[in-house]
């Protein structure tokens, strides 16, 4: 981007009043040019909406509208929208060809233009309209006293066509406002696939009136009614997201099998009889709710036609709510244990010639395909569906690597060279913990991999997975934003926008406008730090949260038993998050110091050492009265004594050996406290 | 309650680890015992559920190990509970005689009993049982390293038998998860009526599948489905609540005549014809949604047999969603202006033999009694519905007080003295941001009316209505939280508990721990300051709030026009509440500096003013990239202008005039910026 950047603005510099790296704009649209000038919002401002547009932009203008006099506390006079032309002279005037159809493949660009008295925002139909509106959402500048938008003319259109955010109902479930505001967030940053994880082993998440015995045993009273579901489906249509749902099988069944024990494939051998005659028998195994986190053995049978009787049962209460053209149906880590117990599964391997439990599940997969087409839907699964004889109509979920002992994506390149579509999860779990760096620069087109056009044509895009082990309704928004939205910059914008540094100070922005849409992802912060802190000042356990971050990977919950389903989520590790706000503050004050030894540059790095060393002191205080913060004492000692340590050498002032030094810092790398790590290790280890 | 304390505590003091001033109870229980010893909570905590209790109990006391678990970060071994007598051994012994019913004069009451090792909590019915567990919650004490609850004794019932809170969803719809947070703040704070105000000018909320206009026309598409309804009841029904729904009739009727208009009061006269001949005739009015704040005409037709036609349909489909005994109708604010101009109306009182309209709208009243009746239904209205010939059934909500033109409460008396049952609201309105002593000291009871006992009974309790003009479901629970609170102890807690400083002791741990409920009416405030700052750091702004409360009574909206109903309410007002937590603290500095001109309690009283003088600089400094900044400047130009005019005097270092030192704190006074007042500016006076 910095290339196209320093081209466009030769000629600009001198005139523009908001030269374009002031804008944060994200995603980074296709092409920005900005011109002299600026629209000055006022009181008068309306917006008029002609052409054939589906009925959803009337709602999207509305809540437009809401959002701008939000930001600005201008007082429009335009209440509620729902007809076209209303208002011919307005100064926004948006023109859409065409209804927009919710689903893959639509045209979604956008074309929109700001001079001094007016704003036109054409596109081919009302999803790129609303597109276009998030846009001029992200323009909005002020100086001390008005709002104004840059004259500028932006042209936009998505580089892939699924931009998807996967959130797991099943493992904690979360209510109806957890998914609307974050399908709000999805719109606002221009995604149009929900992927609704909605059934695992730890609960069943849709009410079913057919097969009431699923809520009733196998949701813990937790779960969407399909009234809500059709009333989640109607509120994503109108912000032109696609819903993806997915009940995952044969695998992950623990919930299903509780309902349903007698379609499971677990064998029970009973022994009895006398000394004499030993008789031996099969009973149905019982299965009950999972509460750990993991990979589980129950297992639905595919031996068994009366699996395929509930299946299809199932399909036809379900698929009937989801519009769109996609079932997911998981498919992912069956391992095969209860398959390889079983007598009866192994004899119906044999017979139907089928030589592993790989064979064994494509012939299950493949019986639920005429199922979902019966409802007009393709089927869609986890990379572990595509073996030799699945049907190319299936879309392969890529999500496997290196923790699953596989090449990241490897699956991805494999399944557009078979012939499949897919779309890429691998890099995207953001459930994990990672940086947002290792998920921005992770492109859907792997480098190298010499595909053809067509081979290429089948990647449809990516998706974020949002696995909910140990994530609640009062954190899930902070381990989806703002991180999600880098996500999205990569999966709409060119190939060639990923200059960091430029997305970070936009991100800062834009999560920041995000909190307007309900998102919690910034406010949830204080309120678990008030908890933890006892009602107490939470300044102290703020600042530690600025060099904490929770554990990453699946090392917080090793084993996946520490954490019941029901554990507490309360605790500063939920308070924390990725990317802690003093890392790279204080990885820059340290290259800069070492670079140039300056006394400034060394009062820079001091400063941190010494809010260190007051920080412990500071916990300590606060730990008199709060429990909670017992834990964290450990960490912010170490932190503390190697801040001391280093401050010393810095002043000439130590006699430290380096070894002992080596060793204090060591210490800030230890990962057994609070279920938090120091972010700032790496840089302390430069110091040394 | 200073003297039982006195009393009580003689003996206690030497022995007792947690003495009772160091509870933060509230509602205050009726008798409260701290022994010596503590019961300290471990991970082995657990809960058994023994006797006849209605099913309810158990996600109550699930919900209750979840908020026990979310505060100590202790992982408790007990999941869902959804059984009696699972854990015969178990810490927490929980015992319900019998299953609780919904409604008025159940028996609330329960006895808990904390030993060193066990707890028993028995109640009449699981009502009081989980009135109990949130005492038990409220009870949780912590050293530096562990939570306990005090050993004690506690018999508890409440005083009244209508606690309630009412929400106003129709000038501002209030989503779902606002119903549902609020919910759960009224069964904290031990309160069992929720009265849900669904129908207004502004606005009809319920989903009508035989009328569906309603919705189609005067909802703007904000509803409840009765599905949503129906999930509503039943979550109130899990912690103890009753619902009283509301349509408002027949003024506040823009809604209804929205879809309606043939049952509208107002009159059209067409003239036409030729000059030689005057053809006259008359047209139904149309009518729209209300957008302003105000008492509308709007009237629905008593003398039209449509009217009640229309009128017994709507209540046949909607009676059945609520399982409640009681409706209300409103029937407030009804000024007969469209009646006045009808000849047709006019012409149905003479025949009728009604000579006012008050007589009218009786008659109109009289015609729901039976229509309420046929679905097991008390009617409740407005106290204007008390007039001659009403019904002794209907219940009398009295709520006029010196603002409408009469004495404070005095339908009250009228009401009880007449045989009518009656619920107080005068006094208890949250939304006018008055301050919580006066709430807190309005007793349902009048003194010195001179009750007979059988009168004294008809007070049923009190209310606290929470209108919507100028609430959003961004700041409707700082308008109900945490002076809610306060009124729930008035009407749960014995008459003598009245001391306002020990109140707001306890007052300001609970709402702490409401916020827990997912309440946000402490959050709420960090996301609109972010927005008026602009993204920069809103310690200024989270200052200035300190000494900043929202215009008190109708004064915010003047003519109900400024505000419509999208107007943003996203501004520093909106981020004040009424008492503003510098106020007391100021006024307590001031007091001791008047009483002992000391060094100490100077410095304190600088302290502040030295502090508003650097705010007044911090705020001109935040206003320059933030525009919704510019409005307060010049009242905290006001503040620091009186300060620094008010240090030098306390400094001897002044020379102004006496006359133009109160012109510059009478300055503070002005309430024509940004729609807040200093809320310090009587105790500035004070220092003149």
């Amino acid at each position: 981007m910095k290339y196209i950047l320093v081209l466009l603005f030769t000629g600009l510099i001198a005139s523009a009043q908001s030269p374009k790296e002031q804008l944060n704009l994200m995603p980074w649209p296709q092409s920005v040019a900005v011109n002299e000038g600026n629209f000055t919002l006022s009181k008068n401002f309306e917006v008029n909406i002609t052409g054939n547009p589906n009925p959803r932009i009337f709602g999207g203008v509305t809540r437009f509208l809401r959002r701008l006099d939000g930001r600005t506390g201008i007082f429009f006079k335009q209440g509620f929208i729902a007809k076209l032309n209303e208002v011919p002279n307005a100064e926004l005037q948006i023109n859409c060809t065409k209804s927009g159809k919710i689903g893959l493949y639509e045209d979604e660009s956008y074309h929109l233009e700001i001079t001094k008295n007016k704003i036109t925002l054409n596109a081919t139909s009302d999803l790129g309209a609303l597109h276009g509106l998030e846009t001029l959402l992200q323009m909005l500048q002020n100086n001390s006293t008005s709002f104004y938008f840059p004259a500028s003319k932006i042209a936009d259109f998505p580089r892939f066509t699924w931009r998807g955010l996967m959130i797991d109902a099943a493992r904690h479930f979360q209510p109806i406002d957890v998914i609307k505001r974050n399908l709000d967030g999805l719109a606002a940053m221009k995604m149009n696939v929900f992927h609704w994880h909605l059934v695992d082993d730890q609960g069943w998440r849709i009410e079913m009136k057919k097969h009431p015995k699923l809520i009733e045993l196998a949701s813990d009273g937790m779960y969407y009614t399909q009234e809500e579901i059709k009333n989640i489906v109607k509120y994503a249509d109108e912000r032109g997201i696609l819903i993806v749902p997915e009940i995952d099988v044969p695998g992950h069944g623990s919930a299903i099998l509780t309902a349903y024990p007698e379609i499971g494939s677990k064998v029970i051998t009973l022994t009895g009889g006398t000394s004499e005659k030993n008789i031996q028998g099969t009973a149905i195994a019982t299965y009950g709710i999972e509460r750990n986190a993991g990979i589980f053995s129950p297992t639905l049978d595919p031996s068994n036609p009366k699996t395929y009787q509930l299946l299809s049962e199932l399909f036809d209460e379900v698929c009937p709510l989801f519009p769109g053209s996609y079932f997911h149906i998981g498919g992912d880590e069956n391992e095969g244990k209860d398959w390889d117990a079983n007598p009866k599964i192994q004899e119906f391997k044999k017979k139907n010639k089928l030589a592993t439990n790989h064979e064994l599940q494509t012939y299950f997969t493949m019986q639920l395909i005429p199922m979902l087409k019966k409802h007009g839907k393709q089927l869609m699964g986890w990379e572990e569906i595509m073996t030799k004889n699945m049907s190319k109509d299936a879309i392969i979920h890529s999500w496997r690597g290196p923790n699953e002992g596989v090449v990241a994506g490897q699956s991805l390149i494999d399944a557009v060279k078979k012939g499949y579509k897919t779309v890429l999860s691998n890099g995207y779990y953001i459930d994990l913990m990672y940086p947002i760096e290792s998920h921005y620069l992770n492109d859907p087109m792997p480098k190298g991999a010499n595909l053809s056009a067509e081979e290429k044509a089948r990647i449809l895009g990516g998706e974020a997975p949002m696995w909910t082990e140990l994530a609640s309704p009062l954190t899930i928004d902070s381990r989806i934003w703002p991180r999600t939205a880098a996500i999205a910059e990569r999966l709409w914008s060119a190939e060639n926008i990923t200059d960091v540094a430029n997305m970070r100070k936009r991100l800062e922005v834009v999560s920041f406008r995000l909190e307007e849409l309900g998102l919690t992802h910034i406010s949830y912060k204080a309120v678990i730090l008030r908890n933890v802190a006892n009602n107490q000042n939470t300044a102290a356990l703020e600042e530690f949260s600025n060099v904490c971050e929770p554990l990453k990977g699946y090392t917080r919950n090793i084993g996946g038993t520490e954490y019941q389903m029901y554990s507490p989520l309360t605790l500063f590790a939920d308070a924390c998050t990725p990317d802690a706000k003093d890392s790279l503050l204080f990885d820059e004050a340290v290259k800069q110091y070492l670079a140039n030894k300056s006394i400034e540059n060394k009062a820079n790095v001091s400063q941190f050492l010494n809010k260190w060393i007051t920080l412990n002191k500071d916990l300590i205080a606060l730990s008199t009265k709060a429990p909670l913060v017992q834990s964290l004492l450990p960490l912010a000692k170490k932190l503390s004594n190697a801040s001391e340590q280093i401050l010393n050498v810095l002043d000439n002032k130590s006699n430290i050996k380096t070894s002992e030094l080596k060793e204090l810092v060591e210490q800030c790398n230890t990962k057994v406290h609070a279920d938090v790590e120091l972010s700032v290790y790496e840089s302390l280890k430069k110091l040394i």
